[in-house]
């Protein structure tokens, strides 16, 4: 029977979109201030939205290729349902309807933060972070919304709703991957295009503004100085959006394939009040949950008084962050309670089947929470002006530039040190509490948040632009100083946030990977095999590869960016002394089609490794397990490497970036005080700008890597894993069939009868197994092993014999 | 019987130690010129033996320690043996000694070839190459010498010089590795420890000589001007040589490790010609041969014309390493078709035993050979003077050192591309020819042109230090000249001797991590296993924090020198004037004393790490199995992790450098010429600075990470394999029967009784398989894993149950 816990996803899904809307004509119906305020900010707003529909323009493009693709694999490969396409669309729908949602709030929000910073602190953030929650909310909303909805579409297509066995709702599951695939592509546009973008535009606006013409930052003159405003939206609003909308997604659709193994080890049917797919919903139940707590989390975030500083606005977003960490852990404590059985039994490897209790799931989902609130410390300590990596980049910075830069290099690689040992800690006592099925609910626990979590992010960039805006319209320096106390606690989140981001992509990976492993239906990924090994190496590069392009492609981009400011300064009168209006569109546009462009070598890197390894040993007629444990190497080489190269990346940058800020207010260097414009910071300038693109461009883009080239694993699974297995494994159904008699209590025999497709040709075998009881089960299931890995003929019949005593 | 075959290898290492000794008083016989060089080069001579000494002192504390452990472990551990402690102190001692030749030869060649270079540039070419050639050799017949010696020792120790069985091979081989260990245990000092101190010097030098004090390089009057000079030979001399005595060491001994294994997929004993181990002879007889093919291809290195410029000189280098490489693949085809039977059996994953023709064991040789010579290629693409990526690092200089820094990081990820895809195809092709003996043996047939390699290596630094000596006793400028293009062509070799120098570390941890596996007898490292995954992270997080640390460390010590010179600067009077004497030898001293405590972190993380992994889970009494698994994961992740940070690194720093090269002849930006002291130039040397540690530094040290950390695994690997194995598998091997009836062609049955230990207690069992003959010996197969998987009970089992037909 159907659960009413199958609606509850949609039901909370639904009411948090309501809160969204509620929340963003609250936010709209501000004083969005006078003339020149609202002339800059329209400027911005359109500027997000010419990159918007530059970027759906070719979206458009890139979803229909691929959804055409995808129909020619699903009519082609039997176990792929064509509605794998209508999923792919949606959620690639989804994922750009939620990111745009979050891109016009977001710069709707930053004039009336502006706005409302004349007038006093507490009113500033509570506009800026009501902008963020809506962003948060959209996006949270609407993965869950659509999520849920494609799950209960594809189970009552193939399943009428009703349990059947584990693999037709594979079938589902597998189906329901074209939803996540989707929300991932545009996250590969918005995140890699979105990053390339910002920082050409950044690059761009400084090199010729600052450095060439000698004018401040955000100087309305300069015309690049509105593309860089609308970058900090398109970067870390849209970017941020939708990585994570893609990385929550993936982990619930991961803990729900993984689920759904559970069920099958526990027999293949259990039975509980939500019509036998308990630990199915859980996932989808807790990300439910977790859109309510994040509209509470929100609810607290507040200051009252108008003296306050960064601390108490920092104070405030914690309050609100813990709050919703601590009761998402009390929901998981109730949801898995209530929706598993108390003991269930799950496959660990070596050890077999063994009977735990549920609640060891939930001492996963702690894990998972523990790790989102330690990466944020671990990235905040490297990261963190007046700490100790920091200070020591600025001390570095008085013998140069050099070593500067290697004192940020050595400061984010030594940063993946504690990260590392963190997720590496989290994989065993998550696979150690509940299996793979633990270390997905560790991720979809960690996830609860995002609303919440984007909440906190959205609200710097917007902080950032209000306090350009207050700078281009020349408001009271006061106004500058309430935007810049809003803004500096911004970027100590937008580094948080990136830490979080990553542990959340780190886990959404693994979990993909699990999935992926299991859909195959292949024993486990043995690197010891030589050609899995040149797969892990091969994968091991591609990240850095990507980096590399991705920081290649914003010199290009940014360097066209300043042909075009440099233009305008020479050819439109009187823009340096007012009288001129600058082409801010013509910058926009430059940006957008540069970096759209720009990121499609990238781009085509990602998708392209795993297809060519998929499908290019078909050809030579290689054994579908041995491709499907080849690219499973391959996404273990782009996971491990990727997270490598992402902390790095992430953690250089960002510390580059505060050791340079440190110089604003003045440092101590051998005893001297040592201030902007000293030798000294421009050597800390020389390291923010290698830092930029590392920080704003490739560290974050690992993200979207590793969690796409999972989840195209996992998309590929069915082809590799049920290729021919229809045919095989029916005839396996139909003919397998095992008696063993267990003559005493220590001596058993055990028959097998069966047929396996050997040359097109129904071959009958008869098997016998004698020893002791526990010796003939471990035999038949050392000869299930064995039949598997003659790939060539019979695949995936492990699902299929089963013992049965007598 | 015992064939002649096996002192072979001592005759030829012995041939090339007395051609060395022949060559070193050659060299000793040339004119060391008059008195200031002789001065200048005795300097030199001293710092070097300072440096050695002082590490010598270190490595004997260090080497007392590592055997009193190893002691300890044969003591407590049955299947270690305490004579592996006298192999890793003679490794140890040979490799130091080694390296203290090619220091001294290194360090007396540098004055006589600056004379020499008085003369002709012919003579000069020939005296310095002359003093490559003594190392080179030194190096390479030391390496055979030791390892031939010990395991004739050792054959007759264990064996009684007559083949008996696989296991008692393995303890022979066992043994061996501490030899091994002991060789690459003093790389881990002349390599980091080198690496750190060359760049103390050669900062320390610059930043107060160049910098502050406004004097040229290599000027008599900075008094880190002989650390400096000492620094190229600590580094790239003694550095390089214990670097690839290393890896020859290793890589033979793992080829023979899987040649053991390779006598026993035939059935456990062949009939040849070589006592039954010709497969186990035959790495070592390449590795002989390799010793006179090097020295042919030495002699050919000469010019004629004294006019001859850099290509000329390449040339020559050239005529000679590629004739070496093209006789070693002549002699593998001749070794391989006389000492490996003609048909062999391998153990293909998967596929099972495999009857395979020998002459793959060639083509594999063949793929190691390539591999050696397009690595070359690939990093004198990304790193030579005129290239593409070096004119884009050129081009970015003229926007600033940020530009700079971005793109020469840009181009050493990109350059991971080829070399990783190279890699990658490598072990694919030899394990797809001949199996893990295959990529065993592809790394063999590379090493075994180490003396060539070393001999092309070591000139370049000598040729550095004689351009020094020139600049120093202020000679005629026609010596500098000539020394000029010698040094020239020298940094280029360092650069493609760095690639050969990853790639033989790359393939020797390859084949040692082959070695591991069969070792201790796990079936593979599945890294679906959530343990071995989180090791896998770990294990790609090491080479990142061991960077970093060895960066870090150049900096503290560079900073140590720095105040030393600025001290004498201040106290010595009349120092800059020239008429008082810099305390040369207290720099020397100071950046001994740096490097070497500055190298312990990192040591202590690359020995530390795998001895926790295996140890600590021990203590909680996970299986031995599960662990040999994870520390598995572990070393995989080094190995791909520091492969690729090793070629990123070493090609960054190599084209930064060049990029700052380029100025000096002048460059083309943007139309205009661009020479030495323009801003796009002070861009580069900032690159270049970075550049610096990565190139000379960590850049190197991760062959080291990586070879000792799969030799740590590999001494390790009896302990987790072996452990409680005697008493086990003896108890097996007495009771295990297995009788195998084949009725007809297609039916067969097989019964096996065996015991096994439980909790103790020896318990008798006894299992039938029926059916097809095929089908009843995949289900032994089955059966075999199946035991082994049962790490609690029974270990290695599979060594010893094998299939007899009636």
């Amino acid at each position: 029977m159907e659960s009413f816990m199958i609606y509850m996803p949609i039901a909370l899904a639904l009411l948090g979109l309501i809160y969204m809307l509620v929340k963003q004509s609250w936010v709209m119906k501000q004083d969005a201030g006078d003339g020149k305020m609202k002339e800059i900010s329209d400027h911005i707003y359109e500027g997000a939205l010419a990159f918007l529909n530059a970027e759906y323009r070719l979206l458009t493009v890139f979803v229909v290729i691929v959804a055409a693709l995808l129909a020619i694999v699903s009519f082609v490969v039997p176990t792929t349902h064509w509605l794998i396409v209508i999923a792919f669309v949606f959620g690639a729908v989804f994922s750009a309807f939620a990111g745009n949602i979050g891109m016009k709030i977001a710069t709707k929000t930053n004039v009336r933060t502006t706005q409302a910073a004349r007038t006093s602190l507490p009113n500033a953030l509570k506009i800026s972070f009501g902008g963020g929650t809506v962003m948060g909310l959209g996006v949270a909303g609407l993965a869950v919304l659509g999520l849920t909805v494609f799950f209960i579409i594809f189970f009552h297509v193939f399943m009428d709703g009703v349990w059947t066995n584990t693999m037709d709702m594979t079938i589902v599951l597998e189906t329901l991957a074209g939803f996540s695939l989707g929300a991932e592509s545009i996250a590969l546009f918005a995140r890699v295009g979105g990053g390339i973008y910002t920082k050409a535009a950044d690059v761009g606006a400084d090199l010729v503004g600052k450095v060439e013409a000698g004018i401040p930052e955000d100087d309305p003159r300069n015309p690049a100085t509105i593309a860089d405003n609308v970058g900090d939206n398109v970067g870390d609003v849209a970017g941020m959006g939708a990585d994570l909308f893609g990385s929550y997604v993936a982990t619930v659709l991961a803990a729900m394939v993984l689920g759904n193994y559970v069920i099958k080890d526990m027999g293949g049917a259990i039975s509980d009040a939500f019509g036998g797919i308990g630990p199915i919903l859980l996932p989808m139940a807790i990300a439910g949950a977790g859109i309510i707590i994040s509209i509470i989390g929100t609810m607290l975030v507040k200051i009252k008084s108008n003296d306050a500083k960064e601390a108490q606005v920092m104070g405030a977003l914690n309050i609100g962050n813990w709050t919703s960490i601590v009761l998402v852990a009390v929901s998981c404590f109730g949801l898995v309670t209530w929706m598993l059985p108390e003991t269930m039994k799950m496959n660990f490897f070596g050890e077999g089947l063994v009977e735990i209790s549920s609640m060891r799931v939930f001492y996963a989902t702690l894990v998972g929470l523990f790790v989102g609130a330690v990466i944020s410390s671990v990235t905040e300590y490297y990261t963190g002006l007046g700490k100790k990596p920091i200070l020591n980049i600025v001390q570095q910075s008085s013998t140069g530039a050099g070593t500067n830069i290697i004192a940020g290099l050595a400061t984010g690689m030594i940063s993946t040190f504690p990260s590392v040992l963190l997720f590496a800690g989290a994989i065993w006592a998550s696979y150690a509490f509940a299996g793979f099925y633990g270390v997905a609910l560790a991720a979809s626990a960690m996830m609860a948040t995002t609303a919440m979590q984007l909440a906190i992010d959205a609200f710097g960039p917007i902080s950032d632009n209000a306090g350009g805006i207050a700078e281009m319209s020349e408001q009271e320096p006061i106004v500058r100083e309430r935007t810049d106390i809003l803004d500096s606690v911004g970027n100590t989140t937008a580094a948080t946030g990136k830490g979080f981001a990553i542990a959340s992509a780190a886990l959404t990976s693994l979990a993909l990977f699990a999935a992926y492993v299991t859909f195959t239906g292949i024993d486990g990924i043995n690197i010891f095999k030589a050609p899995v090994l040149a797969m892990l190496f091969v994968g091991g590069m591609v990240p850095v590869v990507f980096s590399a392009l991705a920081m290649n492609a914003v010199g290009k981009a940014a360097m066209e960016m300043v042909e075009e400011v440099r233009r305008q300064f020479r050819d439109i009168p009187g823009i340096m002394e007012g009288t001129g209006k600058p082409e801010y569109d013509k910058c926009v546009a430059i940006s957008t089609q540069a970096s759209l462009k720009e990121m499609m070598l990238p781009g085509l890197l990602t998708i392209g490794f795993p297809l060519v390894i998929a499908f290019v040993p078909m050809l030579f007629g290689m054994s579908h397990m041995a491709i499907a444990e080849m690219l499973g190497g391959y996404m273990a080489g782009v996971t491990v490497s990727g997270v490598l190269w992402a902390i790095f990346q992430n953690n250089a940058g960002g510390a580059w970036d505060n050791a340079k800020k440190s110089f604003e207010a003045g440092v101590e260097i051998n005893g001297e005080m040592t201030y902007k414009g000293s030798d000294a910071h421009k050597a800390a300038v020389t390291g923010d700008t290698v830092g930029d693109p590392f920080k704003d461009t490739s560290g974050p883009s690992m993200n979207i890597l590793i969690k796409l080239t999972c989840l195209i694993g996992l998309v590929i699974a069915p082809i590799l894993g049920g290729h021919s297995s229809e045919t095989a494994m029916a005839t396996i159904e139909d003919e397998v069939s095992i008696e063993m008699t267990v003559k005493s209590k220590d001596m058993a025999t055990a028959t097998v009868d069966y047929s396996t497709m050997k040359d097109g040709e129904k071959v009958m075998e008869t098997i016998t197994f004698e020893g002791t009881q526990v010796e003939v089960e471990k035999e038949l299931k050392a000869f299930e092993a064995s039949l598997k890995n003659e790939a060539g003929d019979v695949e995936k019949v492990i699902e299929k014999v089963d013992i049965t005593k007598e």
